[in-house]
């Protein structure tokens, strides 16, 4: 055998299931699994067992260097290592995840939000690894957004920057948000929000769609796909829609942190053109003068492949400057 | 005489007249003139002149050890030294203006646009000494904004970045903007976007009011602001609606980059609570629950002084990591 080659974890949290893997420096997914969240009724409980599930993994990589974890989770904290109130979780309340989990590995623990462990593995391991100024936008239930600027992710003052799913559409009107306010991107543009529209064209229109056999609870954003590559014209005009707002609100991102690139993760991202020709045609058509022909929209090199392991995964490695 | 002391000289370029400054590294402008931009066509032309002036001044500083020059400019772009197409100015075309200093000067020569240079102020000399993450905007004729993140000033790929008043308040409408598009912040909440509010107020309500005798050419925010503070009731009223979009805004602004404080400075801002408190109200009224209460919206401390002197020279001492 060679020299001791280097292998990280990492874990993505999902509501219902945590997906983890073991990750090789150069972005291979070694072996990965699904662990079920929602049977642990407490943080540590999972921790607990995850871990030991972990360990088992590592005792089958003998003679590689395992240098520790990374975990993408909804509403985690970079600084405090913390997941903080996510409403999809069973876990309530601040939870002190880094610290569980050092509970059982001595190696390094990090932590941050699922479109921050989206946006390093896409610098380490996708489309942005030349690239010291990009965005991820992360399409799943929701919105979510990593901004990468001179080389390192931007967290803020207090660890939660890039929030992007909560900026304004419509100021003081528009659809009720998760948030609490109105008009906040992500009711426009995730798989949630793709639903909505179809369901107010159903409402507005009496086009004739297979997606009117399927009740708001039973829809998903895989049902839109199909429809819309079948033909649906409903189902194209409800991605038109999506692309249209996403591209104008891009627009405006870019003026703040002036990337070179925006890639486009997660479930919707996966409807390829679908999503991307309007949306790309929507931001070229909003997006200020100075910034015109210089910032390219693509999917997300990570789309596919375990990208969720992998970017988390991906912290382990990627040090920040100081 | 102690051993000797750090002196930069700091140069703020209007379209009208230039700035200029020589500032101790403990932020004092120790002596300061102005100089008339526009009797230049040519930019050669006024940096010939204006070096040979500061040259002069500099032999007044024996005992002292330069450490450069630092410009802001109007669409100045940092990585390449230049000045690009900015609108206010004489000089078409992209000019490289630091290559054009370094024929006079062999120490640094450092350029930004004006609120990048109004940032880095605040950061050296400012409000913002004990800051890794705020935002400046600057309310001049125009709306500019520097972006601060983790201790650097965000330049973006190309150097443009922080074009906060080139977002959308409202889409595909609302007033047109210099940029060529429609509905942009700087349209509202600029100097130029009070006037606007005031002439609207004017032709929508019958309200007796001090700016009724002040033609369109005539009328500057300095105008406005004596009206306020003299309880004409459009005055007021203007600077409510402006404080109210930007208020908006910057709610959207802050979950890009997650800033402690944001400081506003310049024309505009010097009226005070006239135009911090409605700006708040939007803000807290609006900003997304997670940044309640965190964000600090403040005057910058540099306003009244040579704030855009010292901004500029504070680039001569501010180093980017890299």
């Amino acid at each position: 055998m060679a020299e001791n080659k280097e292998i990280a974890v990492g874990i993505d949290i999902g509501g219902t299931n945590s997906r983890y893997g073991v990750v090789s420096e150069s972005g291979e997914v070694l072996k990965h699994d699904r662990f079920p969240t929602r049977s642990y009724p407490k943080a540590e409980g999972f921790v607990r067992a995850i871990s030991r599930k972990i360990k088992e993994i590592l005792a089958e990589f003998e003679g590689y260097t395992f240098k520790g974890i990374g975990i993408g989770a909804p509403n985690g904290n970079f600084f405090r290592g913390t997941i903080e109130q996510a409403p999809n979780l069973n876990w309530e309340g601040v939870i002190p995840f880094v610290d569980q989990f050092k509970k059982y590995f001595s190696e390094r623990v990090v932590l941050t939000n699922d479109a921050n462990a989206a946006a390093i593995g896409e610098m380490m391991f996708g489309g942005a690894r030349v690239m010291k100024d990009f965005i991820v936008i992360t399409l799943g239930t929701g919105l979510g957004s990593g901004f990468v600027v001179n080389g390192d992710l931007v967290y803020g003052h207090d660890g939660f920057a890039g929030e992007l799913g909560h900026t304004f559409v419509y100021l003081d009107s528009g659809r009720k948000c998760g948030c609490g306010r109105r008009g906040c991107l992500e009711t426009y543009a995730s798989a949630q929000g793709i639903k909505r529209t179809v369901f107010e064209l159903m409402a507005e229109n009496t086009q004739i769609s297979e997606l009117r056999d399927l009740s708001y609870s039973q829809m998903t954003s895989e049902h839109i796909y199909h429809a819309a590559q079948n033909g649906d014209r409903i189902a194209k005009q409800a991605f038109d829609i999506t692309g249209h707002y996403l591209g104008i609100k891009l627009a405006d991102a870019v003026v703040h942190t002036s990337p070179e690139a925006i890639f486009l993760y997660g479930g919707l991202a996966k409807s390829g053109n679908l999503i991307l020709n309007p949306t790309i045609k929507a931001f070229d058509d909003h997006v200020m003068n100075i910034f015109k022909g210089k910032v390219s929209i693509r999917s997300s090199e990570l789309n596919g492949k375990q990208g969720a392991i992998l970017g988390a995964a991906a912290l382990v490695w990627k040090r920040r400057k100081s």
